[in-house]
């Protein structure tokens, strides 16, 4: 089996994560016979913008839609282009162009890895937050009035459509219909957000009638958010609007130790158009350029593509060497820095990939 | 020196703590010489709106006005009346009609409470949320369209005016600088909500200029949240527009030990209308009825109105005996269950009304 993946590592420790990425990729590809054809592109980053003034090539997506998936590491470099449009002129661009309307972010506790909050185990926390991906908060609909006068007056409007709302949590209620606790945990705020909150209320509700099987609750993201810190071991599966499931994606990692080590997949589930993975953490600025940034999130997103791509066996192999890799702690294992190690990203990149060939 | 104090119970837990409340504030006017004459109304709760079919009275408006202040319970039951009609019909609407557009909200990890965090210390959490309170996202504005059809849309505004933003800033950076810190972050999200929260970012870059002393830094909302858990002890005032606030001011609490005991002031700095004083905790009929609310939230509260009452040594004085009962723990003070104790709603207001007779 062959693929081409488009790799685009962008900005900041992007740059430093893909390599490992990559290098875990192919060391997984070698054990299981699959070849995966890598294309490098340079656009979706500061330096494209500095040499176009642009974000990305005229030709970007008939470019990308020939591939089969995108491996992404971050954009986002606020010193040379303000970040509303580094990333609506890149990583947004290809979420709503490639209908990548559900994102995808797992939130585990790993061996290994010292969770912030007191007596957690791995195990306690293994959650799975589906995040609508293309309309809701995330808009440029809106404008300014009655500039610089007392009366300045900003809209900013907020989308929902019920074809998106109904199609991310249709994949929602499949994904806990899937999984032995069949618990879905639906994100709202229809208590103060008027209009659009109470509308998601009702299509879950609407939704949940055709998966009797699955138990739904509700939380306000104000509560939701407590909780996740309180008691993460209540989640299963958490279905959000596109704000609230950014949120709790980066909550939730935080509560399983570090932001270095979570990945995400922007799934274009009807296979129409490439998804895309990449990690959550970002460009992260305050670290880039010393080498210590940590690879397993830009890998993890490497299995979850792995296993996008019809893989499954692949993907957990993979996942399966990062956590023996982790489980070794920061004294047998080169771990990074936000792991309490002393590793470079180069470092833990090749011992996963040499677990990966070991196992 | 005598005030009026408006109280309104409100619902669930809101009518166990309450009385909590006030005997804590009795106890503090005997100490301080100070006279408070409360008046209690059963509006604004599910009770009312079962008689009434709605959640106030005509003339709620004048009836309130000629209060000195209002301490509040909690308003909300989801089974007899909606909850955005609940909140929009009572807590909303006083937070707008009486201008209160800072909502004031502590975090502070306080002696003898457990911290779901490793490793905290008290001293270690303690920061200011300074949320906005009467426009931004919190908005009835909007509507749909081709209801029912596949085309389904929803348009929900969120309005932010120059006035709105600019009080809600200045009232931050007085805030912060009159601290030692000196330190203000600001909540945004201006990578992904393209229209309002890029304004809200200038008219902070704005306001910054006119307090040199205050150091201010900007966290998009996702990863603040996961700073509030991996690093709180980075933060002195948090400044946020009224989703973000609320947000943030559910997760602060809940990494200091229990959402019971934070207390908020919806404030109008303009003293031109009363100013409402509400725990942060809510309703919460998952406990209501068996009388083991923690009543540190709504006591914490008092101290705060005592404070904008013009009465800063009460206040601390209030605030000084809650500190000491908690600091005892579980064994030596009647803690309630989220504190890992076994007391009462009514033992533990006990406890710290004697404490502040005692002190
Ligand atoms: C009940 C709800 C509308 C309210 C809010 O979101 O403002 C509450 O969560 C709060 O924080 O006071
Ligand atoms: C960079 C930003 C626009 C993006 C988002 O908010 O979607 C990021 O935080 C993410 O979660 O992928």
């Amino acid at each position: 089996m062959s693929h081409r993946i488009a790799v685009i590592p962008g900005d900041g420790i992007g740059k430093e994560v893909v390599p490992a990425g990559i290098e875990a990729l192919e060391a997984t590809a070698g054990r299981f016979g699959l070849r995966l054809e890598f294309t490098d592109f340079g656009f979706a980053s500061a330096d494209y913008w500095q040499r176009h003034q642009r974000m990305l090539p005229p030709d970007w997506e008939e470019t990308l839609r020939s591939f089969d998936a995108i491996f992404f590491g971050a954009v986002g470099w606020p010193d040379v282009v303000p970040d509303h449009i580094s990333l609506w002129g890149s990583l947004l661009q290809f979420r709503r162009t490639f209908d990548q309307f559900v994102n995808l972010r797992p939130c585990r506790l790993m061996p290994g890895v010292r969770s912030p909050l007191a007596d957690r185990e791995p195990g306690d926390i293994d959650f799975l937050v589906v995040r609508e991906n293309t309309e809701g908060e995330y808009s440029s609909v809106g404008g300014r009035i009655f500039e610089g006068t007392d009366r300045e007056t900003v809209l900013q409007e907020t989308v929902m459509t019920r074809i998106g709302v109904d199609r991310v949590l249709r994949f929602a209620f499949e994904q806990a219909q899937s999984r032995p606790k069949r618990h879905l945990t639906s994100a709202t705020k229809s208590n103060g957000i008027a209009i659009s909150m109470p509308y998601w209320d009702e299509r879950v509700a609407a939704m949940g009638e055709q998966f009797p099987r699955v138990r739904v609750d509700k939380f306000h993201i104000d509560a939701l958010a407590a909780q996740f810190v309180l008691h993460p071991e209540w989640f299963d599966v958490v279905v959000a609007s596109n704000l609230f499931g950014d949120i709790l994606s980066d909550l939730g990692p935080a509560c399983t130790g570090t932001l270095g080590i979570a990945p995400s997949a922007n799934i274009n589930p009807d296979r129409r158009h490439p998804s895309l993975f990449e990690p959550v953490h970002g460009s992260a600025p305050d670290i880039a350029g010393q080498g210590i940034a940590n690879p397993v999130g830009q890998i993890w997103c490497g299995s979850m593509m792995l296993d996008h791509l019809g893989h499954p066996e692949a993907a957990a192999h993979l996942l399966g060497a990062v956590e023996d890799v982790l489980a070794l702690g920061p004294k047998e294992s080169p771990l990074t820095p936000d792991l309490h190690g002393t590793g470079t990203t180069a470092e833990l990149g090749r011992a996963i990939a040499e677990r990966v060939r070991e196992r």
